[in-house]
């Protein structure tokens, strides 16, 4: 009991293994790995990296579920349910620290430009959250200004991912900003995808409710678009869904959905997502490296790409 | 209002501002400064770290702040009371990401010994928190326990401090491990210090209401020498006091004071604070460098230390 209060207390440490072991895709590992591979590296050479990014993506979703104030993530209890606010905070703290701990192991030549990303990404991640937050409370928000939101809340985390990947293999400059791009488009369309499936996703392969976002009122492609575009009725009649409080749900989703359905939102939903994916694709084959491995991790993009429509 | 929106939300740097802008003693930039003047460098060389110590040092303020939900900090509104706890997660979290920007700012030969070295600070300093809440339910703290929350919450920051300083002007791992240990034991001094004028201080020198330990039952080294070395009747009448809430404040206070002085415990924290200061000195006097430095920085930390009996 002494040692343990200590030397690691235990309630710092434990929401850590908690949160990493509730699974995940492991996308951000997985892009740190594949992208050093690309240039024909030992993907070990990158494993530590891989880690910090992972270590880093659980870290703000055990902050963003404290701001969300969500009681479920991966259908368990958020750490700051299961355990409190302060330990959250404080474990989630940590684990930030730690994911610069694992990118220390880097010799002086590679931490430099691995810190100096992995900074300026983190940044950008917090700012991205911090807009998410603000766009809550504004009906004015331009597609642009989303875009530029889930850029910095969602696709950064890639790109950094995939150059991460790219420093530990020795690649060039041109390549690593290359390789950094693709991450950034495939991440933009990746959101994108997951703002149409929680409309027009299949309930069963999707794996939960269709409709939250509606319900939550939340600003997504969908209703900033369908805010755009839509004219005096529809707008009224999306503005009244918008401000009632305790709506029927299913009457809710099945309206904005026949708004959306009228202004053609899928459509162009899906055409905004081919465009991103074609930018991703584009600035992966100008990647000087293996080109069996690039076209391998254009099938995986694609795959992660087709979870839609 | 677009473009704030957009690129940097007020949001999430109005905090910073703010909390730098209440001021504070700034020890700990100044102990960096110091540190890389003491080996003859010029203190500019150690300016991005003192300022990654400073922004750290606020970080853990936001944060703590939370976990203490304490109301005022520097007689101003704390960070989550002027805005809200959201905002005061994310802005702490974007003020520990950005004193690792800054200690980006160096070349790649101290880059490395200065991230590993903060990162290592930071974790302590995040268990020493963890600590110190576990301590506030616990009756059964050891001073040696004690000891070591205080060095990982308080003191080893200064040592951090000290010793990024040392990296910045070149100096030797010998030198650069003293001056550490300079900073380790001066930090413990510091608190115990802290701890004695809460009871003993002089209100008008102290600058704030004497007994606000004994009213919030923390755990100080008086507290916990007294729960160790009290007998008996005094030992219950002690406990009694800890578990009566609402008890009339001077009272309380004037009570427990006596318990403390019955059993001498103001002569013994001073003991313990100088044999703190006294280890301090000595690892500074082995610290290879300039001796009418050496011999300022002693005054300095005599002075630091001058403020309590």
């Amino acid at each position: 009991m002494e040692s343990e209060r200590k030397q690691r207390p235990k309630e710092l440490y434990d929401p850590e293994l908690y949160i990493l072991s509730l699974g995940g895709k492991r996308i951000r590992p997985l892009l740190a790995l594949i992208a050093c591979d690309l240039f024909e590296k030992d993907p070990a050479l990158s494993l530590d990296a891989a880690l910090c990014v992972e270590l880093f993506h659980n870290f703000s979703l055990v902050h963003d579920d404290i701001l969300d104030q969500a009681p479920l993530r991966r259908n368990q209890a958020t750490v700051h349910k299961k355990w409190n606010t302060e330990i959250a905070i404080l474990s989630g703290d940590l684990m930030l620290v730690k994911a610069y701990e694992i990118l220390g192991n880097y010799k002086s030549k590679e931490l430099k430009p691995l810190i100096n990303l992995f900074t300026k990404t983190a940044i950008e991640v917090c700012e991205g959250q911090q807009m998410d937050m603000n766009f809550e409370s504004a009906n004015d928000v331009s597609v642009k200004e989303y875009i530029e939101m889930i850029r910095k809340k969602t696709a950064v985390l890639l790109g950094c991912s995939l150059q991460m990947g790219a420093i530990c293999a020795g690649a060039g400059k041109s390549s690593q900003k290359r390789i950094y791009e693709f991450g950034i488009h495939l991440g933009i369309a990746f959101q994108l995808n997951d703002d149409l499936l929680d409309v027009y996703g299949d309930k069963n392969s999707f794996g939960k409710q269709t409709g939250g976002d509606i319900l939550a009122n939340k600003k997504t492609f969908l209703l900033i678009k369908a805010l755009e575009k839509a004219r005096a009725t529809k707008k009224k009649e999306l503005m009244k869904w918008l401000s009632t409080e305790n709506a029927e749900p299913a009457a809710k989703v099945n309206a904005v959905k026949e708004i959306y359905d009228g202004l053609g939102l899928k459509e162009i939903c899906i055409e905004e997502a081919k465009k991103q994916t074609m930018k991703a694709i584009q600035s992966l084959e100008k990647v000087k490296a293996s080109e069996i491995k690039i076209e391998e991790l254009k099938q995986y993009a694609h795959q992660l790409l087709a979870r839609a429509s």
